[in-house]
């Protein structure tokens, strides 16, 4: 299974003060391009893969989703989630490195944020293929493939430019880092491998967004201006 | 319409000696690549966007291509297609920043490495849609976007290691280099904009690619490694 990083003192509480931890879905900069992926979430039975504290399932239930589970392999992350109760949200805890989904079930399958920490993605996406029933669509997000493919990531300043050096893009595989604690390992893939992931489960790519901030964004929060010259974000949407 | 670079005399010289120009397809690293993305050739009617010397045109018709026709905007380079005289082929001069398409003609459009020479890609896609029958294929490579997106593009050597810096990978347009002949003008766009091109002009990509070397060919030439850091080429196929 894939490191349960989020349930390590030092990086829960650091991850628990961030904007998006805090603040929920606005706290979270891309959120209004994910949105803008969705479909019309009234009525439909949705999955969130790696729900953390569960914005996103209260979010989803407050737009009217009939039922929404929630799945995460942090204990921690599952306690708070589930400080706030609605029958209509069921919360479990599961290594999504080998989850087995209930065929045709979900309308809408959800993640931010917790593809590139998974070992078994090809896997996941067979499950998350068949949870969906024709038409359904899954929407996620995961750290980009520039900013995970250095071996020693940072930016430098070079030629008066903030400029991110990128190697062994094309080395898939695991790397540690040091984000909130030391030593947490994530998988590098490249952009091609998540959508011919997609492809090769019988999922249809309708929209790709490697996120950078409107230019709204960017006046109210002049720092998201380094977004734009190398995004941090990859954004998926696709159909079964 | 777009800067017509290959007729430059001193571009031209440059061009016609890299391997690709003297030995064709099998001159290009990535054709092996693209060769699998292509449909059984035999019996189609083929399109050659950018066809340069022709060798692909004449690669197809060897395969069986029940007709083909080459498109570029370079006297000189057409000039030297027109060499080789095969009643199935087609040369024609085009600028393809304004081309119009006879529709439902083509079971095949292919292109290398001429879609970032071009403003008008969305204009270009929506004529190949048309043109394209239902199920037939675009194939194409283009500069990748990491490759094309820096200011002042150039490999550094940082902690024992060749990187490329990364910067204004979101902010798409022109941008100036000197290969071959100095202010060669290429059009930046993202990975995720030649999809959500692809996807808007109704076609469903296939297969994704950054190209990089097989173990094979790094055998064979291990100068190759350097694309595993950072690939130079972007390979897209979509059906109709």
């Amino acid at each position: 299974m894939a490191q349960n990083i989020y349930d390590n003192a030092a990086f829960f509480e650091g991850y628990s003060r961030l904007r998006r931890s805090m603040e929920g879905l606005e706290g979270a900069p891309e959120w209004p391009s994910l949105r803008a992926m969705l479909p019309e979430v009234r009525g439909l039975r949705v999955l969130d893969l790696g729900c953390g504290f569960g914005w996103f399932c209260r979010w989803a239930r407050a737009q009217g989703a009939a039922d929404v589970m929630g799945i995460d392999v942090s204990e921690k992350m599952l306690a708070r989630a589930r400080e706030t109760s609605d029958p209509a949200i069921r919360y479990e805890r599961a290594d999504m490195d080998a989850l087995t989904l209930e065929p045709q079930r979900h309308s809408l399958v959800y993640s931010s944020l917790a593809f590139h920490y998974l070992s078994r993605l090809d896997a996941l996406m067979a499950q998350i293929a068949g949870a969906l029933v024709p038409g359904g669509r899954l929407v996620f997000s995961v750290e980009h493939p520039m900013f995970t493919a250095p071996v020693e990531p940072g930016w430098i300043a070079q030629d008066g430019r903030q400029r991110w050096p990128v190697d062994s893009y094309l080395k898939e595989g695991p790397r540690t880092t040091n984000w909130l604690a030391p030593g947490v390992i994530k998988q590098h893939r490249t952009v091609a491998t998540y959508l011919n992931l997609l492809i090769a489960s019988g999922l249809r790519p309708f929209h790709v967004e490697e996120w950078g901030p409107s230019d709204g964004q960017l006046a109210a929060l002049p720092a998201l201006a380094i977004e734009r010259e190398r995004p941090t974000f990859l954004l998926l949407g696709a159909e079964r």
